[in-house]
């Protein structure tokens, strides 16, 4: 089993994080994002969507989409829910995650951080989307201010999902995470889970 | 069983074209964009993300997010394939659908036919979302031009998702659908399956 994984990017993180929580083996490969191996990755299809991260099997199929990466990785394990209408609230926030958050939240960072897209960052852009990260962060702490985590009563795969682009919302991406104490604590719980792993780690 | 439904919503059209041709009954309730009905939907809470479509249990509880709404009530159905890499392959199609295809196909069509929004269409955008949704139109291209369905080799949850909004990609979004004759023998196939339903119906 092999990652083709960008170190930078929340969306590979996440599946990085499950594979450490569950004590499962499995080689990197770095594609960062405008390096020659990301190109090279590619143009040898090993992206069938052309993005990062991508799950090769033994026998070489290729699964993209980091969030289907979690459901094959996750499937038979504590982190996916028993109950079904957990496990369906869970699969809702992670669409709601690749439709909404990561477009707002992982997108401000993203203008910040890479040299190659600062010019897309306008001062009514970065205005823009911090008032909707706001919003759409106000959405998760008014769950987690009455529930542990996001869907039923334990950790699952969208609390995983949600972690890779929440943990640095404050320093990446300028939001003001103090306005929402209860993600603080659903932050810790998360990097208190046996086998945690940072994004850098 | 009750839908929160917007009628001209790709999103809302996927649900309502799901329950079709599974045949099974659920009230419909019209909450357009910009309507009054969609307001008071929201100021009800019955709209957990802000969002339709959302299924109302009969027990009143609330699932968001159409394809977390498919994957619910696919369960257990002849959509949802047996096979695990290919129910995999599925899930990727539809977490690419949310993230990649609907904010490019889905955007360009609502900048063209919401009045609301037209001030967005500027002529840059427009080129931009045209050039960008011709690129994702080929990958599903690429896959079907070889398979006739998207995952596996039967029809699944991630083709009635992807309907959703390709097949009035040209009609609404002014993409040259003639570039993709694959898609295009997709759609018909998907049209063709039994207790089938337009948009419109």
């Amino acid at each position: 089993m092999k990652l083709w994984s960008m170190p930078s990017s929340g969306n590979s993180y996440k599946v990085r994080l499950l594979l450490a929580l569950l004590g499962r083996d499995c080689e990197i490969v770095d594609v960062e994002d405008s390096s020659a191996a990301l190109v090279s990755a590619k143009a040898a299809g090993r992206l069938p969507f052309g993005k990062a991260p991508v799950l090769e099997l033994d026998d070489g199929r290729l699964l993209p989409e980091s969030n289907a990466i979690l459901c094959w990785l996750g499937e038979g394990t504590h982190f996916v829910p028993e109950d079904e209408f957990a496990r369906a609230s869970m699969l809702s926030w992670m669409f709601w995650e690749q439709n909404q958050h990561e477009g707002v939240i992982a997108v401000r960072a993203a203008l910040q951080s890479y040299p190659a897209r600062r010019h897309l960052a306008t001062p009514e852009r970065m205005a823009e989307l911090l008032e909707r990260g706001h919003a759409l962060l106000q959405v998760m702490e008014d769950r987690l201010a009455v529930h542990e985590w996001l869907a039923g009563d334990a950790a699952s795969l969208c609390d995983i999902c949600l972690y890779g682009y929440t943990h640095s919302a404050g320093s990446k991406g300028g939001f003001e995470m103090g306005r929402f104490p209860a993600i603080g604590r659903w932050l810790d719980r998360i990097a208190a889970l046996p086998g945690y792993r940072g994004l850098d780690a």
